[in-house]
């Protein structure tokens, strides 16, 4: 898994903004956990960037969220779907989630939570504003670090219908001409 | 295009969860005037029904969405991805987009905003909440009744990668037998 450089940090959006389903992984007393995540939303679209998510206290990544104010957005394949979605039916407080789903748990560079070794691609964030929690259960990250796993076949995220069916990635269409006012993304 | 009754409001996931490019419209002194938007979120998952959507001053619509309250989520198929891309690459300030794209404006229920009749579905919504609007360019909407063209062909929803280029859907996986949790959703 290679780290992405600041200056390609646009990949981002590449990562979030499709609305994947993503693995969010903490460590909190030591220990890791993950849990699935199937809300969030690119917030800046500019440097500084930002991530939005949702979480609540029914989650027990909430905790740990609240305390060590990090965390590692992970981004499954479609070859991970049963995993992910097991994952997002069971509570950290029962189960050691990388064991039980035989994940590989990677030191990440920047925090303590890890980076899951089997993911497409891994994102290093802090929470920096929690001030949309109490009213509408939202952390704003801020990414540190963008790991990704070129070498990885099958890179088709997953895009969660609400109702436990997915729909995994199909083709890519590359519209880049008709991108005329945005350009600076391109 | 049929109205979705109240109890099926839970097809709303189905429609935003994923993450989809949406084009969002707007009725402003007599005016209809449609942006295209890939970033949003589900923000509550029970009822009443919460949507995120960012928009910024630079936005022809967000003058609109600040004066009436009010705008339709209008999800496109991929067959009007080069539609969907020249929307968001023009300004309402001096195009018709309606008119210059061929799409259908029709009327809505609740709101003045018009659907689109060529989408795959159609969601009224006014903003109930602009609090997060000053500091991160956050509407919340609530969803006032969902539209969706059961008889169209193509229903495959894009999502773009923040670079010019758009993913399609693909395959649908099922595994709603994993969702032992949160069965309140299947």
């Amino acid at each position: 898994m290679q780290k992405i450089n600041k200056e390609y940090f646009n990949a981002l959006h590449k990562l979030i903004e499709p609305g994947p389903l993503v693995l969010l992984t903490t460590c909190h007393k030591g220990r890791n956990n993950i849990m699935t995540l199937s809300c969030t939303m690119m917030l800046e679209q500019n440097p500084p960037f930002r991530i939005l998510i949702g979480a609540g206290p029914w989650d027990f990544s909430y905790t740990a969220l609240l305390k060590t104010k990090e965390c590692v957005l992970s981004i499954p394949a479609s070859d991970m779907a049963k995993e992910a979605v097991k994952i997002g039916n069971c509570s950290g407080d029962d189960v050691d989630k990388f064991t039980a789903f035989s994940l590989t748990p990677l030191a990440a560079k920047n925090v303590a939570a890890p980076l899951i070794k089997e993911s497409i691609a891994n994102i290093e964030c802090k929470v920096i504003d929690t001030s949309m929690l109490a009213k509408y259960g939202l952390f704003v990250l801020e990414p540190l670090a963008v790991w990704y796993d070129a070498a990885r076949k099958n890179k088709k995220t997953l895009h969660h219908n609400g109702d436990g069916t997915f729909t995994e990635d199909g083709k890519i269409l590359n519209l880049k001409k008709f991108m005329t006012r945005w350009t600076e993304y391109l």
